[in-house]
């Protein structure tokens, strides 16, 4: 097809005719598909029930270290458990503490204790005046809805195909005290799937903060969340280059197996420099009696140790890789000559990322929903939900089935299409 | 026995004599139980091994209404689970939030929430001065410790029989804004195993507190641990007083399912009134993706509902009750006329206070520790973890055996004899 960009007025109206039938037609087939969340399928999370038979009634449920994993006791979890998730992290079994269900609460958690209570001895946050945080956007919008919350003033980094602008990052960070932290996904990022490149990741291991407090939230959700196995992104263990620069404590991490085993009933983790493990455990056993160890110990039996993960998440793999490919190929096919859109091409996580012409998301995603298909809200990417070019839609492929999702994806780029003419003929 | 107080200071020294001898005795025959702590026996935690059966493969993991409980989705908790909680709790299903396994957890985030973001409305209380906060004591460690750990001012509130000296809690409450909360323990309260009077409940909801912002934190933990199912104490609904004396915002309620299936791997619950739900869960929806919904479910299926649970809790007292008999008939067999001690007789819950001559506590508790019985700590029982008159002490029969049970509580009326009988030739 011909780019819309090189058409004349008369062709864009033709073209703007039939897009518009096929749109109605569409609209009628009653479609009714979500692809809002990063949800994992069906079929995906009957990958792992079979982990409910690993404990039973005559199960010895008594940890490694001779704890009956039944009673209370034990706050950064049983050492199996400890073991696996450092092993995902590559970071040593005495950096990590396991936690509940969603790594989101422990990094909500560890905001709330740098605001309330402040970070290794420095003054609380609160008291500190405007606090500011750097959100390389576009980006994954519930860790830009914690820090709005706190009433933190939010900076857009921009995103480049290497990671956040670093540029900018040194500009803020070594310069105003008042920037405490930043937001960072940095393997298959949310939702661009960019892998931040290893010039990327010294830079932040050589941050020079002006603020003694402040803290990279290495949020690696999807660090072993490959699409395929012999073409993996890699990404520098930031602790490894911390530990060059002796900027150890200026990291917090996290993963969870919310993405490996099942969704809402996962274990996660925090991983930090022994003197942050150390002041995160010391509020913590306030905060409470201690996490799910039943839940660590189902995991850990399950998996055996790293190798059994990784096989694990092999099959995820096999699952989602046909969607992200018929997605692309939709795009591909449909949109590729036209000039009127882009997008990333993942090598794993669970989005895609695509850019309309400028001030033309909102309008697809209202396009979407009116004929059935609804998408992550447009903007959600940004802090505050505002895209400020209103261009950025985050595709989330995992949850429908390769068919709904083909239907889907042409239900989308036919939107595309329709606002796109309509803006051009706008501009015209 | 003679009552030590009847004694002359040669008869004390006889005693003495006596008591050393025994001392070192029990001293040399390398005991080591731990009664710190309020913690299940591996007994009671064997009655619910076969919850560990009811969840498999095979399952259909869907809920009442129709969600996929191993993806995401649902913040308040599956309606099978919510059922139950509520049920146990006495309130409507809509009141109730189900959350993870440490209710000690949702305590501390609503603290933290009135804190940063305020109750309701209302200023957040770091902008409100020193924040003042009622303890009736003896209490619970680990309330006070959350309100420690904020810098409030911790008062402490002497208990009575009925429970809290309510005309104290009316002169603060009714009087002072800086008052904001009081942590409660209503029912068999830790440690005195008190259950508040009808009264006391009555004028609870009839409080007219002179903050907007002010909560009663009531920690329902033992609401169905009774011993006897004969005599029970029967504790009133708090939301039914609420209701009649219009003050249903004024309520914070606990519950957990720690002491009913496994401590560490339960799960908990919130009760509020319709406005204090609807913010708690505005927070909650950045706070966290959602709690453990396959944990939730297998408690929803094992226990059917709220028979299923009183049922269990059957088995809990059968293994508990000989526990406390066996204690306090060493109490009262080796102690009850030398008028140096007393201690509450609980009809449920999971401890035994005890009252030792003032300025003994401390002494006696290490002495037993010594000897290789841990108690929990004298003084942990008030806020900052001083007892003024350094009298109380918390018995915790559950975790030992029966048989380490009689050897710790023979060693523990030995200590109290000793450190007693020490006092009185001190004081003669």
């Amino acid at each position: 097809m011909k780019s819309f960009k090189q058409m004349t007025k008369e062709e864009l109206q033709e073209v703007k005719a039939e897009l518009e039938k096929q749109y109605k037609e569409a609209a009628d087939m009653g479609l009714k598909l979500d692809m809002s969340r990063g949800k994992p399928s069906g079929k995906q999370l009957d990958l792992t029930m079979d982990m409910l038979d690993v404990l039973n009634s005559s199960s010895d449920l008594t940890s490694e270290n001779g704890l009956d994993i039944r009673n209370y006791g034990v706050l950064d979890g049983i050492p199996e458990a400890k073991k696996i998730m450092a092993d995902i992290l590559e970071v040593s079994p005495d950096n990590v503490i396991v936690c509940g269900n969603a790594s989101l609460n422990i990094m909500y958690t560890l905001i709330s204790n740098a605001y309330t209570f402040g970070v290794l001895g420095n003054e609380p946050w609160r008291n500190q005046g405007t606090i500011k945080f750097l959100c390389p956007a576009p980006g994954y919008d519930r860790h830009f809805a914690i820090t709005e919350l706190f009433g933190f003033e939010l900076i857009t980094i921009p995103m480049t195909s290497e990671g956040p602008d670093m540029d900018l990052v040194e500009k803020y960070v070594n310069n105003d005290p008042q920037v405490k932290g930043i937001w960072t996904v940095p393997k298959y990022s949310n939702p661009q799937g960019i892998t931040y490149s290893d010039d990327v990741v010294k830079r932040f291991a050589a941050l020079k903060p002006a603020a003694k407090d402040f803290r990279i939230f290495w949020d690696n959700a999807y660090i072993i969340h490959d699409l395929y196995e012999d073409d993996k992104d890699e990404l520098l263990n930031i602790f490894d280059e911390c530990k060059k620069t002796g900027n150890e404590n200026l990291v917090y991490e996290f993963c969870s197996t919310s993405k490996v085993t099942f969704a809402g009933a996962g274990i996660s983790a925090v991983a930090a420099s022994d003197e942050n493990i150390a002041s995160i455990k010391k509020i913590m056993g306030i905060q409470t009696i201690g996490f799910d160890k039943v839940t660590q110990m189902m995991h850990a039996r399950y998996f055996k140790d790293i190798n059994g993960v990784k096989a694990h998440m092999k099959k995820h793999a096999d699952l989602l890789r046909p969607k992200f490919e018929a997605v692309l190929k939709t795009f591909e096919d449909e949109l590729g000559e036209l000039e009127i859109a882009s997008w990333t091409n993942p090598k794993g996580g669970y989005f895609i990322s695509f850019e309309s012409m400028s001030g033309c998301a909102k309008e697809i995603v209202a396009k979407c929903k009116e004929a059935g298909v609804t998408l992550t809200g447009a903007g959600a990417t940004f802090p505050y939900k505002k895209d400020p070019a209103d261009t950025n839609i985050r595709i989330a492929p995992s949850y429908p089935t390769e068919e709904e999702m083909a239907q889907a994806a042409k239900l989308f780029v036919l939107c595309v299409k329709l606002v796109s003419v309509n803006k051009l003929l706008e501009q015209a």
